[in-house]
């Protein structure tokens, strides 16, 4: 593929929004939804080219460029989806767009991984997009991400995308560029990375689902890496329907191994629920996203789930593990000689948090590795005495000069309920709840023990049914 | 407890082997099995007092001193069972003698890592253990170990035990005590440590069950570490039901998280049972060995369970890391500098191999537990698919002279199809399978994920019905 970017407006609010499916000019391809253009492609109704073009006028319409980091130049998205066309259209993917965070590898397409000075043209592809591409899907281009995916608040990459709720508040990230672009409909799913947060913290900031797999289910070859040991793809789509159909594409010959089987996932009204006990619970003095977090409960439990307040220091003593422990020196053995050797082309928070695990001794891992193993069979103890674990994805939201101007501390908060994630190997849906009275979006984590993927995106689809939250963003000023 | 030596053989040869159950001289506990016990205590047909008499005469007969690194005097256990008929004997373990492993802390015992210069008064007591106390269980000593938990072959101490089938063999390690103990009937069970194959290798080559939980299903706290992220202490029992019924005594509030309930597990008949493909299975040209894998093999194929040969490649490459990858510095962590400050005093076998550890980088530990995380993935995807994988637990046996002549590489090969098991995060059970045609024992390991402990447990059970291979040693010369 030529490496160039696409004209896109280099404003940061995107022009339409409008719900799904309204078209102002009668494109045959009212939405970009998974189901729909499944539907309507393998019915013939629209054509690989035609779902293109409606890509190219949303980006052009919608988007804003600080949301990716490389487009398919126009031209070549309508050859690639032409290609397409000669294809057997029952391919899972058959003309369907999607988007990748600019720290997974595409052969032959440029991959900045969030910093211009790194940039480089990738020459392997990550297997999970091969995946795709193989099955028919178009690559629409790469997103903007904070500066090699360290960070959930989305403002550690110039520019970076803003809320498109308020363009005042931050997007979420790392994957800030991957979540917004579903979010506005840009493309039917994206794919990001997720070490501590980074493709949940997005999804509940854009108000969607950001589904962050059990790590290695989905390979993580061909990415640059954060913490490689954990590090895994997570998925991005409007709806948790749409994210397992992508997810059960993507594991064809696991589905039988992921427990149990989506089957036997209770309804809500029988769900054995845990939540964070008063100690664990942390809104950061937001009473707007504790608020929505308790709305969300009050109708779970009116519905009839039992929800039981758990102890989830097991969780949260792991998850400091990540910036505070051993794994900062993962993080440091991936790409901090880079770091070190161009700083002033590094954004100084990122530069601060990735250098201090130089320090990070062997004697130091293996301590924290012996704890967070410890932390692994408690955690996977007191989940399995329940269907899922429920937090908020994020406690609270910022401005983002709030997290300019305390950086740290900010997106330490962020990070609460989503840096253990990996660390303990489990399964997490991060799904739309209630907005907030501000009118932001609040977003659910259900959480569940490694392998439970189809069961906690069982679980968040019966949520979404139930809230009812639709995953669209408010009209912009056109 | 006072710490005093009790008076033992020193010959390596027990007098007495016997059938369990058989006494000649009319005592009224016939057997340390943990369920005759179990009866004959509640009804009263005998005393704990009783039952630390008869286990003082099977160590003073049976026994030889080079099993121990320290045995309750005499006086003192009569004590200590006198003291326990106090309790309430409904206690899981009321009157139930058990020893213990000589890296496992006992407040007040001494503990020596079987290295003598390594010797301490423990101040702590492990919560396995307390657990244990509490329930009744009567303490009998502690059981000599290949040097820092470092080696299968049982023979990195001094003295160290031999084979109780033929005393020119290799006992197995490095929890060598605990296995010949257990399989001379001088306890009802015992408590090993197994890193690479400590609780298992010795089981195969004393005739016995030797049970390695996932990691951190048991409290691993309280241990001298070989490699704390992943040591689990092990159960060793003549039956797999025994151990069975030690183990979830010792995880009363765990059991429902067990996966699947043992009562869900499927007969012999109907298990589909993945065993190594043709480059995966070892024998190291022992013919013997291979004959009675095989002959297990033919006896369930026969019996109608589906067999079939997969790639083992995965499990290997992680069993690899334990020694010859970064693994072998968190072994330095834990004894390096002891080892180095008394190079001396350590066997120089187990000093050679735990002072690679200190080359060790950060780079390396980060590159090889990436890799072994993806690894898990792909071992749990494998294993997901049948109910269980079926190994030898060791490939081959050798003599101690053997051993002593090329000490790393035959060790190495001993440890073949066990160093992977806690490194995957796995749940095994070696079990008794068919006598080779020298008479020596042959163990096989049914291998299962992570939390599948009671699945493996229950199919080792049934292993050892339709097999009916008695844990019995042979009579010695008397």
């Amino acid at each position: 593929m030529p490496v160039a970017k696409a004209g896109l407006r280099s404003s940061s609010r995107y022009a339409i929004g409008g719900r799904l499916g309204m078209n102002a000019d009668n494109s045959p391809v009212a939405s970009l939804d998974y189901f729909y253009l499944r539907e309507g492609l393998l019915a013939g109704n629209f054509s690989p080219r035609q779902v293109a073009e409606e890509v190219l006028k949303r980006i052009e319409t919608r988007s804003s460029s600080a949301e990716w980091t490389w487009c398919v130049p126009s031209k070549d998205l309508l050859d690639q989806a032409t290609a397409i066309e000669a294809k057997d259209r029952r391919l899972p993917f058959y003309g369907i767009p999607f988007s990748v965070k600019d720290n997974i590898h595409v052969e032959g397409l440029p991959i900045t991984g969030g910093c211009p000075a790194y940039r480089s043209i990738s020459t392997q592809t990550s297997p999970v997009v091969q995946q795709l591409l193989d099955m028919g899907a178009l690559l629409v281009g790469k997103n903007t991400m904070d500066q090699f995916a360290t960070g959930v608040v989305g403002v550690r990459s110039d520019p970076h995308p803003v809320n498109p709720f308020n363009d005042q508040y931050i997007p979420g990230g790392s994957s800030s560029g991957s979540g917004v672009v579903v979010a506005k409909g840009c493309v039917s799913f994206s794919l990001g990375s997720d070490t501590g947060g980074s493709g949940r913290v997005p999804a509940a900031l854009c108000n969607i689902v950001g589904f962050k797999p059990t790590p290695h289910v989905l390979s993580n070859e061909g990415m640059l890496y954060a913490n490689r040991s954990i590090d895994c793809i997570p998925i991005f789509a409007r709806t948790a329907r749409e994210a397992d159909a992508v997810f059960r594409q993507l594991i064809p010959e696991q589905g039988d191994t992921l427990r149990p089987a989506a089957d036997a996932v209770p309804e809500l009204s029988r769900l054995r629920i845990a939540v964070p006990d008063a100690k664990g619970l942390k809104f950061f003095d937001d009473h707007l996203a504790e608020e929505s977090y308790r709305k969300a409960l009050a109708v779970l439990r009116r519905l009839g789930a039992s929800i039981e307040t758990v102890d989830i220091g097991a969780f949260t003593e792991a998850g400091a593990m990540l910036f505070e422990g051993a794994f900062i020196g993962e993080r440091f053995d991936s790409v901090g000689d880079f770091i070190k050797r161009n700083r002033d082309s590094v954004n100084h928070v990122v530069a601060q948090s990735v250098l201090a695990g130089e320090s990070v001794t062997p004697h130091r891992i293996w301590q924290d590795l012996a704890r967070l193993n410890s932390l692994k069979g408690q955690a996977h103890r007191l989940l399995s005495q329940y269907d899922c674990l429920l937090t908020p994805t994020a406690g609270t939201v910022y401005r983002c000069d709030e997290v300019k101007a305390d950086p740290l501390n900010l997106n330490r908060n962020m990070a609460y309920y989503t840096n253990f994630g990996n660390l303990l190997d489990l399964a997490v849906v991060s799904v739309p709840g209630y907005f907030r009275a501000d009118g932001l979006p609040f977003g659910l984590s259900f959480i569940g023990p490694g392998y439970s993927d189809l069961k906690m995106l069982n679980i968040a689809a019966q949520w979404e049914s139930l809230s009812a939250v639709a995953p669209d963003v408010p009209a912009g000023p056109g």
